[in-house]
């Protein structure tokens, strides 16, 4: 199998710290480590993954190099712009396919909490024996542990699991369901967390674009040529249609499985979901770097560049970098993405 | 008259923009000047005002030298340690009766916000009329706008104004009071607000020191005999004991008046009075230097060196400087004080 690592996302939600030339993947947002070197560490560990390949911005590909240890700069796929998941992962299978025309691909995020090792090595490992053996899309669903809002959810067929390998057909994939729904489809245990994890043989997946997404299939084509004759593609690429994976193919295929696992998994979407992994003191505090709370609980502090202090307050989330200092609520954390919109606004270009 | 601006103050109450060697005094509070540099521009503008001494702390000595114009550096007087007002203005007189046997000396804190130049320098000339004719002690009592809680009061006998000026003799003294006792000073209109601000002749106040603080009169005439021979005096200021003017003399003394005056003051005591004084926005944010706030209102960030952002808080002060960030709400920084002692006993020197 050949690991593709989709590391090309400008998420806004880690602002002040995350910024459009280091966006989350590139953050040691828990850990000593960055989210996309931890992705590749852990996929080098599973004896299956013949190669690990990272697809990315081209405004990000140098900062890889630089700072990723255990990819071959060779392995970096560059999209001249981000399109969303679809045409990325199209343009991967096209690369990987020209190395081995029936390699199983894994597609994996680059800024996810994995932990577990054993459960996530069985899972991927039972994902590539059913996509070679089904000729089929292949996606890693999680047991939800709490009705989470945030995650997609994906239901199953309970009773199709493939020699009792917990690999199962799906039913229908669902979006962020609202609180209550969301406990239904806890409570109806064939609705598993979408963990954004596919694996499939290249061919496979390009025969799916090709019905699915017919225009996607004639520019991928175009590209191909273009790679053959080692010439750039970037007027082609332009002109595709930002798509997702989950909406362009995922959704309208219908020999899709999922493998059910079970180890830790985050996608670490907000502060909020990273406060709930770090370590933290008797009130509850959890402090990155130098702060100190005096009288108050359940508090993250991440201030790598000066001290930080919360007097008197609860459940808020202060980020201070050299440049910038956020303090937000808890419960205000998605709303990060209103205020850059601002600074967008406002042209604070330095602050982006 | 000659003016003394008492600027040996060492509070913590504007951490982190406050420090140990960059007291409030010496800060751009509101404005775009030191607080001592107000100070000083103000009773230089009363043409009844001969000349302006500094007393202060040795080691802001250099920094006032160098940064406060308008003073000669032969009048900022140092205070080998910080005594309290009682023995700083001691030491004050002393120095002053040598330049001038019977001069009229005026007491001023150098970091209180003063609205209303004329009513000012009414008040002051009168303070200085009285103390020249009754050979008392003076002080400048505000009428006050407010049931305040952070000030001290001071009650008049209303029948006794000496030739309309609005000049009273001074019953009693009163320490800060609970909300409701402040209410009933208020209501019953022979009560104003203690200035800190006091006028006499030098040689006034120094009877006055050998009457109610002997030992304080001794260790003065030491320290005179030391000046004489310009002799440092070091050991005998070690000596004294610490005591406040309004507990070591003011509360004992029978002959004190008060100018009741109606300038708009205030001793800028907390960040929270800082934000009262400050121009506020349609949400009620007052913004120093560079912040923003994305829903939320009456708000305060003092931010030099960074964008400090409040995402979806109200009633929060944000004091952001180059080595330490404070949150805290509005009602609670009082507690800065405990901060910075935690701060201290956790020996993070660089902070204070």
């Amino acid at each position: 199998m050949i690991a593709v690592i989709m590391a090309g996302g400008s998420g806004t939600r880690f602002w002040p710290f995350s910024r459009n030339n280091r966006p989350k993947q590139l953050l040691k947002i828990v850990g000593d480590t960055s989210m996309l070197q931890m992705t590749v560490d852990r996929l080098k560990k599973i004896n299956t993954v013949q190669d690990v390949f990272i697809v990315t911005r081209a405004d990000l590909a140098d900062t890889i190099k630089a700072e990723i240890t255990g990819v071959d700069p060779e392995n970096i796929i560059i999209e001249p712009s981000g399109k969303n998941t679809a045409p990325c992962i199209g343009l991967s299978a096209l690369q990987i396919s020209k190395i081995q025309s029936d390699a199983v691909m894994g597609v994996f995020p680059a800024d996810h909490l994995i932990v577990g090792h054993k459960k996530f090595e069985k899972a991927i490992n039972t994902a590539k024996h059913i996509a070679r053996k089904k000729d089929a899309l292949v996606t890693i669903g999680l047991k939800p542990t709490f009705p989470s809002t945030g995650y997609g959810y994906i239901q199953i067929d309970a009773d199709s699991d493939v020699d009792h390998l917990d690999a199962y057909t799906v039913k229908v994939f669902a979006e962020k369901p609202h609180l209550s729904l969301a406990k239904k489809f806890i409570a109806s245990g064939d609705f598993l967390w979408n963990s954004g994890i596919f694996v499939w043989k290249a061919d496979t997946f390009l025969n799916k674009v090709e019905k699915h997404m017919p225009d996607l299939h004639v520019q991928l084509n175009k590209i191909n040529n273009k790679l053959d004759k080692k010439e750039n593609f970037k007027s082609i690429w332009e002109a595709i249609n930002p798509e997702s994976i989950d909406y362009g193919i995922m959704e309208k295929s219908e020999d899709v499985y999922l493998i059910k696992a079970e180890f830790d998994w985050s996608d670490l979407g907000s502060w909020n979901t990273v406060y709930e992994y770090m370590p933290k003191n008797d009130a509850g505090n959890a402090i990155r770097g130098d702060g100190v709370v005096y009288d108050g609980k359940n508090n993250f502090i991440q201030s790598d560049k000066q001290l930080t202090a919360i007097v008197g307050l609860d459940n808020i989330v202060v980020v201070n970098t050299d440049d910038a200092t956020l303090v937000i609520p808890k419960d205000r954390v998605e709303d990060v993405k209103d205020l850059v919109e601002q600074l967008k606004i406002q042209k604070r270009e330095k602050l982006l």
